[in-house]
């Protein structure tokens, strides 16, 4: 009865995780502290990780259980820092210090503990500026289309690619970006002020986002 | 009927992209100004990119119009800096500065902007002077069967490389090599002169490549 | 005759390199001079290189012979060092000195020549402390499922941990973990002291392993 609540909760875990990797919501992890195992495990489905500086560690302990990691682990932290730093660090069950989990890449930023949950809502409303729908096709082509085959990825790409291709906030976009290129004589990307403005408003043009 | 022709023009593009990396010939990028969408992806698609130094970027920039990369780079992206690098900058749509770019690995080379035409030239007819057979199946071997599970990938390799291991070139360079190892008492490419030499001709022994 | 001895010679390599990937056995290359083309392979399919410091060389070659890679070298190198650093060297067919395999992880350490030898029994033995099944179920996951497509892997990760989960030993691991839990009021894992302990042992708690 325990066991199959494990299964059950696991599997719980799984489609959640597969949901938060398809979506265009952008997660972001804010670690105060360590997080192993499962807690790890969460924080490498998401898009973004935060962890406070300190005594902390992340990583994937299941073997000093006798266990294997089974919530995703061994999957998404290759896609993170590679698979011989994965395989060597999994098969110890040895986690990774702040400065090591950074300079692997398995976290994004390392900030200090009262500034983490900020830092990480920051981060998230920056990118939320963006198309909510063109954040969920990134999502989709980088998560699922580059762990396919070339060719295979190519393809999911693209249809993700027509489908935005198509949309009105896409096409209006476009046209606007036409017409300031032919009325400055430039590519208004290739315009450093404009790039900037263009990052800092998740879009180029006037317009916010569908 | 300009959509129509869009997408026969995006369809177009990756038939030539997939063209370039089952191909023998050498593709070197020489990036002499900034390149963004698919001009980042026509460079992505090349063997080799060299970026000439200043203010240019380069990157993918679709969601700031609300759309998503379709000519490859959210699949050939990843390959070159790996997935997390690639997912941040592409919800971003913010570019690389050269440095940046040569860091992470998204090009290969930064030189000064005079020069950069003539350092892409010199890598290109350098690569090129080993057999181009050899370099069709080492990029096919790589750009498609790395992106295979890893048992799919080794048979894609095993199958390229009995075809080269047939060729009358490989037999008479394999001969030529066993005959020399017989006569020297040394294997010739553990001699580091003789591999100097090897790597400068494109190949070990005397005879130019078929 | 000579070429079929070589064909079947090679799927024997294959086979052989499969089986160490699967195994819950920890192979460690102890390279104490140059490894090239087929012996940098056997390296790559190790679980760790440790290589000799000095005039030594690792790398594939094969393109200088008008061949290509055969026994899996462009598919391991790539989930060592990347898609891309392994393309440039496999068409050039230049080996790396000690110094560069280490920093872009072809090889995990560079020692004195006198204690190549007695530095990767040593990484053996700490790796083998732990239970042999857990070491056999993360290796399989990291080698072949982060080679699937996301799902894929994650299906095979899921697999590999309800057959451990369902382990008397792991079992017996995880009741007197909860129980210490209880008994002293944090998670026993969080104590860096006992996590020390537990990554010198191999395991968390008293009895060895199975």
């Amino acid at each position: 009865m325990t066991r199959l609540k494990t299964l059950l909760q696991l599997d719980s875990f799984h489609a959640t995780f597969l949901k938060m990797n398809a979506s265009g919501t952008i997660f972001v992890a804010a670690l105060n502290g360590s997080a192993l195992a499962v807690g790890a495990e969460l924080a490498f489905a998401c898009d973004l990780r935060i962890m406070a500086d300190g005594e902390h560690v992340i990583g994937l302990t299941e073997v000093l259980l006798a266990l294997t990691p089974g919530g995703g682990g061994s999957q998404r932290l290759p896609r993170l820092i590679g698979t011989q730093r994965t395989l060597v660090a999994v098969l110890e069950g040895r986690p990774f210090t702040p400065a090591e989990a950074l300079s692997l890449g398995a976290v994004d930023e390392v900030v200090p503990q009262e500034t983490v949950l900020a830092r990480s809502i920051e981060r998230a409303e920056y990118l939320s500026l963006r198309s909510k729908k063109s954040l969920g096709a990134i999502k989709r082509s980088i998560y699922f289309g580059s762990s396919l085959s070339l060719e295979d990825g190519l393809q999911l790409e693209h249809a993700e690619f027509l489908v935005r291709d198509q949309s009105k906030e896409a096409q209006r976009r476009m046209l606007e970006y036409i017409a300031t290129t032919d009325a400055t004589g430039e590519l208004p990307l290739l315009n450093r002020e404009t790039y900037a403005r263009a990052l800092a408003a998740g879009r180029i043009g006037g317009s916010p986002s569908e």
